[in-house]
């Protein structure tokens, strides 16, 4: 291990690093902390390229992951650690939900699709999972301020993947202060509207559907109209996802069409819903969150 | 999935597919088959760019992995992909043993460095190893030739990591008229003079030193003489491994040079024994391999 390069932890930091490796001309850490957003510990990676860790201001891409993963699968498996290092930039992999530890037990269920692993970045509002799942304001708000406080952020884009594709465009259009750019890879549009997230949202907010209304990123993009001068989206042309329905890949592009919201949306040939398809295509996200943060 | 470029496989196949992911300009295959060298079935993922999908002959990379794992490490965590569908190169990575599974019984050791997911590429003699720890047998002749004739292949070069690195350098010097390039990352050298090795060939061979020797890869250099126009090996310099004397690069260097084998020996500042470091020298080693199969 070499920390050499480590300057960029401030001496009070709230964070605990549980693992640091050299990797291209930067380094991959894993952090965990306490968060009063979801009454847990929480574990993210980060990788923060040379000139983060001499403490000069980078921009950072913060990914959002899918489904039943954790910070692990895009760590180990989207290959996006040679292309920030080569841009200077930082990567951002938080978990998908609060899980149950030693003296925590936080709430689960059978299905892969509700419970931990499976957040959708929201806020819950039905017991017994408000208690922990609380997720938008752990990212937009603690996650958010913590990166900024303990890194070298010069500003923060956001993606992800799947359900995390769904959290990017939601979490992006929803609070674009905060953002300067955001894209997606093989999102989940309408989770209101999915069989996936109409089970997670029935648990999460109850009846209201004006709450699942709230939660669904192509209505939220209907509301709020444009806020990007363009985001990107890349879509597996034989994604098995997409031909059951849980996409809906046509309503993201049709409520960008009402809000003007200029979308480069491609659906890449021959490929499917896996890290296979996500190393494919991730050094397009990364580069086009550094060119939006070069105008920022 | 998207088989419509999968023209190469023979109908009189041997091979089971397991599983196909379209990756870059290519796919990403597992398949699994019977050796008649280890008893067992043996499994290997093998990326395929499109050139080879369509027949076309490319050169191939042939990847033995390290202790403790399969062919899912690399294939996951080491970003070939994307250098190999730009270069029009194959990319094999074989398991690193044989393995028990329903109906068949493997031998097998508590320690990680000996039985399964440790064959150091040997033919054992000793029982109960010698009925399917014929790694070398299985690698240079029996996957060697199933390749050959399953896929189109022009030229087959060698690499590895740690162990593999090890098992690289052995059969790469053994059978020179196999490979047409040979490279090493974290190399274990003198297996026969590491604590690693020394239990593994305790296991393998019994007593007999002449055996140790003989799988021994700086021995092997030092007694073949020079066999290729140059090899390459990376190693990290922060690489715990290397400094509690398993990997001995020292003596790769020494026996090469005794040899008059060319070798381009790179430590890499900062760096440790894991796929994160894997990563970040990747690409060098196709590009050594797909140079020198143009030279072939």
């Amino acid at each position: 291990m070499n920390n050499a390069y480590n300057k960029s932890l401030p001496a009070n930091t709230q964070l605990t690093q549980i693992s640091v490796n050299r990797c291209f001309d930067g380094e991959q850490h894993y952090y965990s902390h306490e968060s009063s957003s979801t009454n847990t510990s929480m574990t993210f990676s980060i990788y923060l390229p040379d000139e983060a860790l001499l403490g000069h201001r980078c921009p950072a891409l913060l990914y959002l992951s899918g489904l039943t993963c954790n910070a692990d699968n895009v760590t180990h498996k989207a290959h996006f650690q040679q292309r920030c290092s080569e841009l200077g930039m930082i990567f951002i992999a938080p978990d998908t939900s609060p899980r149950s530890s030693e003296g925590t037990e936080v709430p689960n269920d059978e299905r892969y699709f509700v419970g931990q692993g499976a957040s959708y970045y929201v806020d819950a509002t039905q017991s017994p999972w408000s208690e922990h799942f609380n997720m938008q304001s752990y990212i937009v708000d603690e996650l958010y301020d913590l990166l900024r406080s303990e890194f070298a952020i010069s500003s923060i884009g956001v993606t992800g993947h799947s359900m995390g594709g769904h959290g990017a465009l939601l979490l992006g259009f929803k609070f674009p202060s905060k953002f300067v750019s955001v894209s997606a890879l093989s999102p989940v549009c309408a989770a209101s509207e999915s069989a996936w997230g109409e089970a997670a949202y029935t648990e999460y907010f109850g009846d209201d559907k004006t709450l699942w209304a709230q939660a669904d990123a192509s209505h939220t993009i209907k509301t709020v109209g444009r806020q990007y001068s363009s985001i990107l989206v890349d879509q597996g042309a034989a994604d098995n996802f997409l031909a059951k329905g849980q996409l809906q890949t046509q309503k993201l592009q049709q409520a960008c069409e009402d809000a003007k919201q200029p979308l480069t949306l491609r659906y890449q040939a021959g490929h499917d819903h896996s890290y296979y398809f996500i190393q494919t295509v991730i050094n397009d996200h990364i580069e086009h969150h550094w060119r939006k943060a070069q105008l920022a």
